[in-house]
C-alpha cells in the first residue's frame, strides 16, 4: 500500500480529513501525546509532530518521539503519521534523513523545502511507499517575501505556482507527492488547485477558501485541539465542519 | 563578543578558514569527533556537524552531537561551531529550533533555509550574538531548479541574487547573517560577492573561484578531511591551499 492509498482508506474509514499536530512540549511528550491519541484517534486522518518540539528537549524528546511512533504504529497502524520536519539538504545528506525519519522513526511521510530542487529530494522521492509534502506556500505573515515573486515568462507567474507546477510535472514520477498550501490566502489555494487539480494539499491552520475543494486535502490543527479542554470534541467539530463543505 | 569577532578572531589566531564538518556516523560518533578534533584543533576556524548523520543515529546520536559539543566549549571554546541543519519553519517553530541548537546544544551559529522569508526567521536573526547561515546558492547539480530563476524586473536577475541581497539589505540588522554560497559555480561566487562584498561565505566543497576572494570566507571539508588517513595531515594541506590566495 502507497501512502495515497493509505491516506485515502483512513480518510474514509474515520471519515475526516483532520490532522492533528502533536505539538506540545509538556513533559512527558509521549505521555501526553498519549493521551491526545487515545482521545481522537477515531477522529483522524493523521498525526503530525513537528519536529522542532522535540528536538528542544533533546535526547529525552528523541526518545518520546520514538515512544510515539511506537505507539502509533502498534495501536493505529492505519493512521496516516507525518513528520513535519521541513528537511532539504543535498542529496548524500538527504539519504540520511530520509533514514532518520521513515526508517529509524517510522514516518508516513515528511515534510520538505523545494530551495535545492529535485535532484537533491530524490532520496525522499524514490520511496514509492512514503509521503513528500512540499513546501509550496506557507502560512506565515512574511511568506511573500520569495513565495510570490514574480518570475520572467508567461506562465507560471510566481515562485510557489512554478514550485507546485514542477512538483506536478517531474517531481511526483512515483505519485507520492503533496503540497503544504495555507489556507491563509484563499486566491493562493485556488490558483495552487488550478495547477495540481488532483494532489493532495496539507493546509496548516484553518482559514477561507476550503469551499473551493472537493477533496484532497488534509487540514492540520496542533495547539488549537491538543491544548483544548476537551480534545476529543474540539476534534469533532474541526472534522464536521470540513465535512459540510466535502 | 558576537558571532563575527569570534569567527575572525579563531581566522586570526589559527591562521586559518577550514571548516571541518564532523560528518561520520561511525560510532561512537562522539569518540570520532573527539579523535578528529584533537588532531586539527589548531589549524582550523570552525567545526560543523550536519546533523543529519545524528538523528539517523536516534537518541544516541544526539547524545554524541551533545557530548561533541560539551567537548568543544569544555577545551576550544574559541572555535566556532555550526548547526549545518538547513532549518526553517514558521516563526513560532523557528523559537524551538533555536533554542535547541543555540541553548540546548550551544552551537554558534545555525544553517537556514530562504523560502519561508525574512519573518519567519527571526527567532533566529534576533539572536545578536548567534549566526545566521542563509543558504543563497548551493553545491548540488540540481541548484539552479529555482535558485537561478530569472525574476520578472531589472535587478536582481535570478532569486539567489535576490536571497543574497534582501539578507544584506534587510535581514542583517545584526550583522550576523553569512551566506552559503558553493564553490562549484565561480561566476555565481562572483556574482554574490557583488551583492554582498563584506558579508562572509560559507564555502561548501572546494573548487574555483577562491582566487577572487580576498577574505570573508570559510572554506569547508567534511568526507576529504575525516575519512582521511591522516587528518592533521589533509587539515593542513587545505589550510595552506587556502591562505596562498589570502
Amino acid at each position: 500500500m502507497n501512502f495515497n492509498q493509505k491516506l485515502d482508506a483512513i480518510i474514509s474509514k474515520n471519515n475526516s480529513m483532520v490532522c492533528v499536530g502533536l505539538d506540545s512540549t509538556k513533559p512527558s511528550q509521549f505521555r501526553f501525546n498519549k493521551n491526545i491519541i487515545d482521545q481522537t484517534h477515531d477522529l483522524v486522518a493523521a498525526y503530525k509532530p513537528n519536529l522542532a518540539f522535540y528536538e528542544v528537549q533533546g535526547e529525552k524528546g528523541w526518545h518520546d518521539l520514538k515512544l510515539t511512533m511506537n505507539y502509533l504504529r502498534e495501536h493505529h497502524p492505519d493512521i496516516v503519521t507525518i513528520a513535519d520536519a521541513k528537511r532539504g539538504d543535498i542529496g548524500s545528506t538527504n539519504l540520511a534523513y530520509a533514514k532518520a525519519v521513515f526508517d529509524d522513526l517510522g514516518f508516513d511521510a515528511i515534510t520538505l523545502h523545494p530551495y535545492l530542487g529535485q535532484e537533491s529530494l530524490q532520496p525522499f522521492l524514490n520511496r514509492k511507499d512514503k509521503g513528500c509534502i512540499i513546501l509550496c506556500h506557507t502560512s506565515n505573515p512574511g511568506s511573500s517575501e520569495f513565495q510570490d515573486l514574480p518570475l520572467r515568462g508567461e506562465t507560471p507567474k510566481s515562485l510557489y505556482q512554478l514550485v507546485a507546477q514542477n512538483v506536478v510535472n517531474s517531481w511526483n514520477q512515483n505519485e507520492n507527492c503533496l503540497l503544504v498550501v495555507a489556507a491563509t490566502y484563499p486566491k493562493v489555494i485556488a490558483e495552487i488547485r488550478k495547477i495540481a487539480p488532483e494532489m493532495t494539499f496539507l493546509v496548516p491552520g484553518i482559514g477561507a477558501g476550503l469551499n473551493s475543494q472537493k477533496s484532497g486535502l488534509i487540514i492540520n490543527s496542533s495547539r488549537k485541539i491538543i491544548f483544548a479542554k476537551n480534545p476529543r470534541k474540539e476534534t469533532e467539530l474541526l472534522k464536521d465542519n470540513i465535512n459540510k463543505y466535502r
